[in-house]
C-alpha cells in the first residue's frame, strides 16, 4: 500500500485514480493530518448546496489554514490528477462549489481574516475565508463603506463572492465585486502562487492577472487574498416605496432618479410577484397591497458631511408623481419600516410556493419589460397554471424569476429552463446575471456566448488548468 | 516570384520572412489594393510616437474598414508569420503603437464611427478607431457624460484607449476605461473574431474575455468594437484651485473631499511644478504663484436636477480651511478662468524645459509625499542640479514626474530610469499607472510584477498568440 501511494504521488496525471482509502492516506501523509477529513467523515453541510438536499459526498475535505497549504494541496492535486472543488460559504445558487463526483473539496473557511486596513488609502487586505460581515463591520469602524451587500452577509466569504463575481442590491451605486478589487493572489492548477496585491486605483505595469479569476468560479485558480477598495462610510439611508403604473414607468423613473448620486438601490416588483409578498410576509403591513401595480424601492445615502438623502429622495420622488411617473410613495419613517419594505422585496415568502425554481438573468432596462411579458406567455402557453414573480435590481438590467408549478416534476424543470432561456437568449440577454454559471446553468451557456467566446474560454482553461484538475464540470 | 509568393502564403509560421517587396505584393493581392499602403508610401506619422522623433519605418500600412478586414489582415500575417503593431491615434506616451523593426502597421483609423446610442439603457457602441471627442460629443447630445477624459481627446481613439486602460483626469469618479466598458469586439492572432458585445451592467455567464484585450497594449488581440456604457449627463463644473501647506494636508483633503458625491477631478501640483507652470504659462495668471506651497486643483460636478456643485465645493473647501488643510482657495467664477486653472495643471509649460523626461508612476495616495521626496533625494544625490517636477492625479495613487537636467545624454536617462523605477520598486508602488508599458517601460516591469505574474502574463501571451505576431516587442 504505501509503495503504491508513493509511486501514484511521484507519478503524470495519467496514472489510475487512486483508491479512496489510497488517496485519503496520502493527503494526510503529505498535507497532514489537521488539513484532511476523510471521506466518511465530512459533514453534509460541505456537500449540501443552497436550498437543495445534500449531494454528492466529495472524496476527502481539506481545510488549508494559509496560502502556502492551498499551494501544497494544488501541487499534490496535480500530479495525483485528483480534481478540486474550491469552496466558500456555500450560499452560492449555481452549484458551482460541491462536487459532482470524484472531487476533494478544499474549503477556505479556515483561512480567515483581516490582513490590514489602510485607512489613509481606503483599502484593507482580507483573506479568501472571511465573511462578507466582517468585511463590512470593519470598514465601517473605520469609516468606510463597503461596496457589496447582498442577503447573505454572514455566511457568504470574500474568496467565493469574488470567483463568482457577485453581485447584490448596490451595484448601480458601486459595481460588483469585481469594482471592489484593486489586488488578489490566487494558485494555479499547478500549485503556482501568483500573488498579485496591486493597492493602487491605477496600474496598468502589464495584464490585469487578477481578471482571469474574478467570475471564473474556481476553474481557473483559487482566490486566497485581496486587496479591497473601500468607500467613504454612507450615513443612514432614506427608504422609500412607489407605486408605479407599468414597466415603462418603471424605466423612466430609474433614468430620472439615476442622476442623484445618492441612489444606491432601485428595486422593482412586478405585481404579481408584489402582490403576492404582500399577502405572505407574516408581521409587515405592506403599503399599496392589491393594487395591482408595480412596487418599486429606492434607497438613498450619502457620504458628505451635512448631505441629506431624505431631501434627495423626497424631491426625486416629487418630481416622479410631477412626471406621472409615480402613482404614490411612502417614505420609511424609521429603521423598522425601511427593513420591513427590504423584508417584501427580499421575497422570501415565495421559498413557500410548492416547487420554486429561481432564474437570474439580464437585459438592459429598458427591455425587461417585454422580456417579462414574453417568457410568462411562453411559459403560460406550455403551463396555464404556472405562477410567475419577477423582481430584481432592474437598475442594472437584472430580474429574478420565481416559477412554482403545483406537481412538476423533474422533466418540467428542464422544460421550464429551455422556455425561459430560450427567451433570453432569443433577446440578446445573459442566462446568469450575477450568480454565475455553475453546474446548473451549464447546458445554457451557449445561449448567451458565442462559439468563439466558448472556444476562446476553453482556450485560457486549457492554458490555466491542462489536466481539468479545477472545478471540472462546472462553467464549461 | 508570383509562385514563391503563392508558396508563402499556404506555408507555416517558419518560413523564412518575405522580402519587402513580395511582403507587399501579397497584402496587395490578399487584402486589396485600397486597404494596402507599401512602405516607401507611408507618411511618417504612422512611425512616430508622440513627442519624439519619427521612428522605424513599418514594412506596409494596412489600414482596414471593418472588422472582416482586420480578421483576414491578422489571419494572413499568421500565416507568413509576419508580426503586427495595432495602432490607434499614436497618442499614447509607452511607445506601444510604433514598429520597433519589421512588422507592419494595422491601423484603425478608417474604422470609426458610433455604430448605437441606446438611450434607454445609457450604452453605445463605437468603432475603434472613434475619436474620444466624437464619443463625448455623441454622449452629451444624447443627455450623458462619457465617464474618460484626457488631454489627447482630439486624437486618441477608443480602440487605443482600451487596449492602454487608459486613465485621466476622472477616475476617482468614474473609473478608467476598463470600468467604461459593458462588451468588445476583438480580433485574435489567427484572424478569429471573438465578439463578446454585451449591453448588461451585470453579466456572469462564463469568463469576462473583455478583460484580456482592456490593458494588454494589442499583444493578446485588436480590439474592433465596444458597448460602452454612459452615465447622466453633468451639468457646468464648479472648479477651485486651493493652497495647501504640505503633501499630509494634501492627503487629508483628499480624504474629506472624497466623501462629496460631487468631486470629479483631485489634481495636486508640488510646490516646484506649480511654481515653474506659474511663472511660464503665458496669458494665465496663476494664484498664489511664490508661495511655495502645494496647489491642488478640484473640480465639482452633478446630474442631479436643481444640484449645486458650487454649494458643494464651497462648503467643502470652508470645511477644509477650518480643519487647517485649506491656506486659500481662488474659486473659478468664469468658464475662461476654470480653463486657466486647467492649462496650469496640465502643464505643457514643462516641455519647454531642456532634455525633459517624463514618468507616470503610482503608489497609494497617503504615500506619495514621502515617494517624492525619496525620488527627488535619490536623483539629486547624483545629479545635483536636476529639475524634479511633481504633478498628478494624486486621488487614485497617479503621479506624474517631469526631469530635466541641462546636456543629459542618453546614459543619463537610463540612469534617470533606473534611478526613478527603483524608488517605485522599493515602495512597492507600480513603473505604470496609466501609460502603459509599451517599449519603453518593458526593461522595468519586474519592477512591479513578480516571476509568477510575468510567468502567468507570458502563459497567456503564448495561448492567444503562439507565433508571437501582436506587437512583439511590448510589454513583455
Amino acid at each position: 500500500m504505501q509503495n503504491r501511494e508513493t509511486a501514484a504521488v511521484g507519478s503524470a496525471q495519467d496514472a489510475a485514480p487512486l483508491s479512496g482509502d489510497a488517496l485519503e492516506a496520502v493527503l494526510v501523509a503529505e498535507l497532514g493530518d489537521a488539513l484532511v477529513t476523510r471521506s466518511a467523515d465530512i459533514d453534509p453541510r460541505y456537500f449540501t448546496a443552497y436550498n437543495e438536499p445534500a449531494g454528492v459526498r466529495p472524496r476527502a475535505l481539506v481545510r488549508p489554514r494559509g496560502v502556502d497549504d492551498v499551494s501544497r494541496t494544488l501541487a499534490l492535486c496535480a500530479r495525483l490528477g485528483q480534481p478540486v472543488v474550491p469552496q466558500g460559504g456555500l450560499t452560492g445558487l449555481a452549484r458551482g462549489a460541491v462536487a459532482l463526483g470524484g472531487e476533494i473539496v478544499l474549503s477556505m473557511e479556515r483561512f480567515a481574516g483581516i490582513d490590514t486596513l489602510d485607512a489613509a488609502a481606503g483599502t484593507m487586505t482580507v483573506r479568501a475565508g472571511t465573511p462578507l460581515q466582517t468585511v463590512q463591520e470593519a470598514a465601517e469602524a473605520a469609516g468606510f463603506t463597503f461596496g457589496v451587500d447582498l442577503g447573505a452577509r454572514g455566511s457568504c466569504q470574500i474568496g467565493g463572492m469574488l470567483a463568482t463575481n457577485a453581485g447584490g442590491t448596490r451595484a448601480i451605486r458601486y459595481g460588483m465585486m469585481r469594482e471592489q478589487v484593486l489586488g488578489l493572489e490566487a494558485v494555479l492548477a499547478d500549485g503556482t502562487v501568483v500573488s498579485s496585491m496591486n493597492r493602487m486605483l491605477k496600474n496598468n505595469a502589464g495584464y490585469d492577472l487578477k481578471q482571469l479569476f474574478i467570475g471564473s468560479e474556481g476553474t481557473l485558480g483559487v482566490v486566497t487574498r485581496a486587496v479591497l477598495r473601500l468607500h467613504p462610510l454612507l450615513a443612514a439611508p432614506a427608504t422609500a416605496l412607489c407605486r408605479v403604473r407599468d414597466y415603462d414607468a418603471v424605466a423612466g423613473l430609474w433614468n430620472r432618479m439615476r442622476t442623484l448620486p445618492e441612489v444606491v438601490s432601485f428595486e422593482a416588483m412586478w405585481p404579481s410577484f408584489y402582490d403576492y409578498v404582500a399577502h405572505h410576509t407574516p408581521g409587515v403591513a405592506a403599503p399599496f397591497a392589491g393594487d395591482g401595480g408595480f412596487a418599486v424601492l429606492i434607497e438613498c445615502a450619502t457620504s458628505a458631511p451635512g448631505g441629506d438623502a431624505h431631501h434627495a429622495l423626497e424631491t426625486g420622488l416629487a418630481a416622479g408623481i410631477d412626471a406621472g411617473l409615480v402613482e404614490d410613495a411612502v417614505l420609511a419613517t424609521s429603521e423598522r419600516q425601511a427593513r420591513d419594505l427590504w423584508t417584501l422585496r427580499e421575497g422570501l415568502a415565495i421559498d413557500a410556493l410548492p416547487h420554486l425554481v429561481n432564474f437570474d438573468v439580464s437585459l438592459p432596462t429598458g427591455e425587461l419589460g417585454a422580456f417579462a411579458e414574453r417568457c410568462e406567455a411562453a411559459l403560460r402557453a406550455r403551463w396555464p397554471d404556472v405562477t410567475c414573480l419577477f423582481f430584481g435590481h432592474v437598475g442594472d438590467g437584472n430580474v429574478h424569476i420565481g416559477v412554482s408549478l403545483a406537481g412538476m416534476t423533474d422533466a418540467d424543470v428542464d422544460a421550464l429552463d429551455h422556455c425561459v432561456y430560450a427567451v433570453v437568449r432569443d433577446m440578446g440577454g445573459s442566462v446568469s446575471a450575477e450568480h454565475g454559471i455553475g453546474a446548473l446553468k451549464r447546458p445554457y451557456l451557449a445561449h448567451t456566448r458565442s462559439d468563439a467566446e466558448i472556444g476562446l474560454m476553453r482556450r485560457l482553461k486549457t492554458a490555466l488548468d491542462p489536466h481539468d484538475i479545477l472545478n471540472p464540470g462546472k462553467v464549461l
